[in-house]
């Protein structure tokens, strides 16, 4: 299955900029999109980055300078048919879409959302907040619209055209990594190029006080 | 499969108490209780109240008001073996410890755990923050310690006794509801009666910046 993973170049992680300074988020950004394009290939799947301008990176890269909603309907566009309607009237091949900031994702979390898009026009995990972190998506009308609950507007999209919807039910999937909070579950569950990244750059767990925070040696 | 549920009737949810008064906060978490059981009920386990006081439900009550730990290990002791040693040198029943905030908590999700549960000695579902959420356990020697980063702690107690140990990866069972941003994820994918009572005193969805919140009308 072909996997879009969008990725921004241009200020990457804003919400970071307390812990993080420019050139930390750059570098942690790219050991999160790692950690995802390796989990996808580990699931079976075939990922492309869709990334805001040049990325020097080991897989297909398509530049779209677009806001993120119309650069993956553009790619929607592209696979699941223009303007809504499949060239041949047959089912148009399943692709995803999955955030490069999963830095928690594993091959089996993939695999399952994967095999969610197998029974469903419109398989999604949940982020935290109601953001839309993956999907696969198989209906050819299905679009996209990533501003406020993403989650919720994706759901009635999907009943709109029609389209029978799963939820993915992934706590790794789940976890989109934005906020100083965020890094304590990469440290916790993370096994990848991210949480080596941040243990690298000094951050460890404190436990010290209910839930587990970060602090940065 | 026995699933304990412990509840404390003592100044429940007290960190939503800037948005709940005490009264609020009791019949709130009484209808996360009463989501909890029903998904318990549903995935085919039979639940038992593990709580601090006498607790008027429909469901076997355990009245235990020592600390969470003390408690859950008790309830242990009597299932798995006191002192660490089956009685008779078989592998014990395997039983559940389910926490009674997990508003989200589904059939399917505890189904999801169940079976892990048979397919390890520990079975684990972690909550945001590094918590322990709920987990099957069968190996005689498995005991619980809540304080602090209790997931990591539980790992290495699995680690240390040789009881295999897996993650059920969930965000329904991760979501375990103390603070007033986990209201969102109740309003947004709760579908028992914890999401009606909140809808009910007014709460609703609030996506107008960024990650959705919560306000009271």
């Amino acid at each position: 299955m072909e996997v879009i993973v969008p990725f921004s170049t241009d200020r990457p992680k804003s919400r970071l900029s307390g812990v993080l300074s420019p050139d930390e988020r750059r570098g942690f950004s790219r050991a999160m999109l790692d950690d995802v394009l390796d989990a996808v290939v580990a699931a079976g799947g075939d990922p492309r980055v869709l990334a805001t301008d040049a990325v020097d990176v080991d897989r297909p890269v398509t530049v779209d300078d677009r806001p993120l909603t119309e650069a993956v309907n553009a790619a929607l566009d592209a696979r699941l048919g223009a303007g809504g309607e499949a060239g041949n009237g047959d089912t148009p091949e399943p692709v995803a879409v999955v955030m490069a900031d999963l830095a928690l994702a594993t091959p089996a979390a993939v695999e399952r959302l994967f095999a969610a898009g197998q029974n469903a026009d419109v398989a999604m995990a949940p982020g935290r907040g109601g953001g839309t972190n993956a999907f696969v998506a198989s209906h050819p009308e299905f679009r996209v619209d990533y501003h406020g609950a993403s989650y919720l507007d994706h759901r009635e999209i999907a009943s709109e055209i029609g389209a029978a919807f799963a939820a993915v039910d992934s706590q790794r999937l789940g976890t989109d990594v934005d906020e100083p909070a965020d890094l304590a579950e990469v440290l916790i569950h993370g096994e990848g190029r991210a949480a080596a990244w941040l243990r690298e750059a000094g951050f460890a767990l404190d436990a010290s006080e209910g839930r587990v925070a970060v602090v940065r040696e």
